[in-house]
């Protein structure tokens, strides 16, 4: 009859489309490292397909941060087909949450098709903790490196609970990298503006997460890169989110910016001076090393005192003159620090 | 003829003696484990024999400060014999020399007879070295227990030559025995008074220059008592020597008391600051444990300002109330420190 006819010609007029693959799994993923798979996504059907990710409800985006989706949108003839390249790339903004155990690397994707139903598509991995990504507070305690630390354990410093052992003054990782630069990178031109390589970054990576028995390896351009991008991967920075716009409105003033760097967190404050401390000694050798203190403090200004996530208070954005000024002041607050006597503040790193 | 006679008949009634062992080995020695060997002097000759063990030229004693031989002088007749017994010690007072290979476990005893010769007698043995008898300086660089480090590699940190690893707060030996009594000896009473047992000092002893995968061990009276053992063994003790007399001077002052402190080496600066603050914490559950300010403060004035050893100036011996005016101004100078706020001056150890 009619109505069955009518559904039926329906039905074949519905988007229809096979997926090759719905649950990628990725070999172990480590930070800095990208890793790619492909999905095939064939129109099996007899109209033409226009498909598209979509977000999850309550999500902020149709994927997680890691990974990235190209294309996440298409549209397929009938007996055609798309591929679709994932990628999975945890960098310094999500190193932290994989390491507190905050977020994992698993995602369900929602393939939409219009006019027609959904697919979900799983993507899990393991991933590898390194100290990129770590809290200051649960560096200073890892006593070995942190491969040789059990997931669990990591998850535990990074939330502050269970036994922590004796603390160091500063995480072994920013001491070694700094040890490294201040024996060798004194006199150096351009450190901390000419880039490292990717793959002596990845090396020296490899390095501080299992302390081998060898010198660190790479260029101290790499080690010098190495060192800021441990700064931007913690969870908070050096100067706390919260402390982050009274740190601004003092600037101007050395006294305030000392009693701020005093209400730290301990063992924040210790890496801010003994940094600092590392920054005076290379601006001592400016004559070999061509550094001034205006660029270091507006380089390390921009590291220690970082911008908190948009998300966090959407109606913080700044244009870009009030960002010009808020850069301004990141420098003046550590330029303080590069050019007085701290050492009645600095504690004994040497 | 008559002379030959003579030579004869002297040689005769020369002393004469047998000494069953002139090369007296020790085993492995440990810090605070005395060991005894004993000798035994045979009169072979045919007059009775005045001994003693007398100091070689240079030297201020007849034998190491590590060594007791007893006794050290005797008259032995013909044909008797005379038991020495020689007591090997390392104590708080040379357990530093042995760790940074000032000395070791090697000396040469001369025993002399009236009216004869000279006899030589080795002691030798090997020492195990321990934490104790680290400077704070050679702790804060350990990472393992020290039993783990290579003699060379001591001796290297004790002298601060070659490379130092990055340093902890404070030695962690030191954390791990106030952590120990902060988390089980807040309440208690007598801490620090009454004394710990020597087997459980031992037992500590070998947990911290190990440290195996079990809890501490010992009463907490007993981990007090190695606390203080630990900051007494040092070389130099938390107010270096050379501050000790600009310290007693200070100590009216709680300013003046303070720029001391903040001048004091790094290491030493963290140790002092530490402890002040865990004994500020003890001294909040005064209800319970029944410890006060001024008891707390001359423990540790005569701990942390450590008298500085006859030796070094002969001229400085105190009267006895000289003395108590020394020790009163020891305890006023660490009393500023448990009744003031120090947050100020202390870094990250919580």
């Amino acid at each position: 009859d009619v109505m069955k006819k009518l559904d039926k010609l329906e039905n074949e007029f519905l988007p229809q489309v096979m997926v090759d693959n719905t649950e990628v799994i990725f070999d172990t993923l480590r930070f800095l490292e990208p890793q790619t798979k492909e999905l095939i996504i064939a129109n099996t059907g007899q109209v033409p397909v226009q498909f598209e990710f979509i977000k999850k409800l309550d999500d902020p985006n149709y994927c997680k941060e890691w990974l990235n989706i190209e294309p996440y949108t298409g549209f397929i003839m009938p007996g055609e087909k798309c591929d679709i390249r994932l990628e999975v790339y945890v960098d310094k903004k999500s190193a932290c949450k994989m390491n507190s155990g905050q977020d994992k690397l698993y995602d369900i994707l929602v393939l939409h098709l219009d006019g027609g139903k959904d697919i979900f598509i799983t993507v899990t991995g393991s991933y590898e903790r390194s100290c990129f990504g770590s809290s200051i507070e649960a560096l200073v305690h890892m006593n070995v490196p942190v491969r040789e630390i059990p997931a669990g354990k990591i998850i535990e410093l990074e939330n502050c609970k269970g036994d922590a052992g004796p603390p160091y003054m500063v995480p072994k990782e920013v001491w070694y990298l700094v040890d490294h630069l201040y024996r060798h990178a004194l006199k150096t031109q351009h450190l901390f503006e000419n880039p490292g390589l990717h793959n002596e970054l990845i090396q020296i990576r490899n390095w501080l997460d299992t302390s081998p028995n060898e010198s660190l390896p790479g260029s101290v351009h790499s080690v010098a890169e190495a060192l800021l991008l441990l700064l931007e991967s913690t969870a908070e920075p050096i100067i706390p989110y919260n402390l982050h716009n009274v740190c601004l409105g003092a600037s101007s003033n050395y006294l305030q910016c000392k009693q701020i760097v005093m209400q730290l967190p301990d063992h924040s404050k210790n890496v801010f001076l003994y940094l600092c401390f590392f920054l005076q000694e290379l601006l001592s050798h400016s004559s070999d090393n061509q550094l001034d203190g205006k660029t270091l403090a507006t380089l390390f200004g921009g590291i220690f005192i970082r911008e908190p996530p948009r998300s966090r208070n959407p109606s913080s954005a700044r244009t870009k003159s009030n960002q010009q000024e808020a850069d301004r002041k990141k420098a003046n607050f550590v330029y303080h620090f590069l050019v007085n006597d701290t050492s009645e503040l600095v504690m004994g790193c040497s």
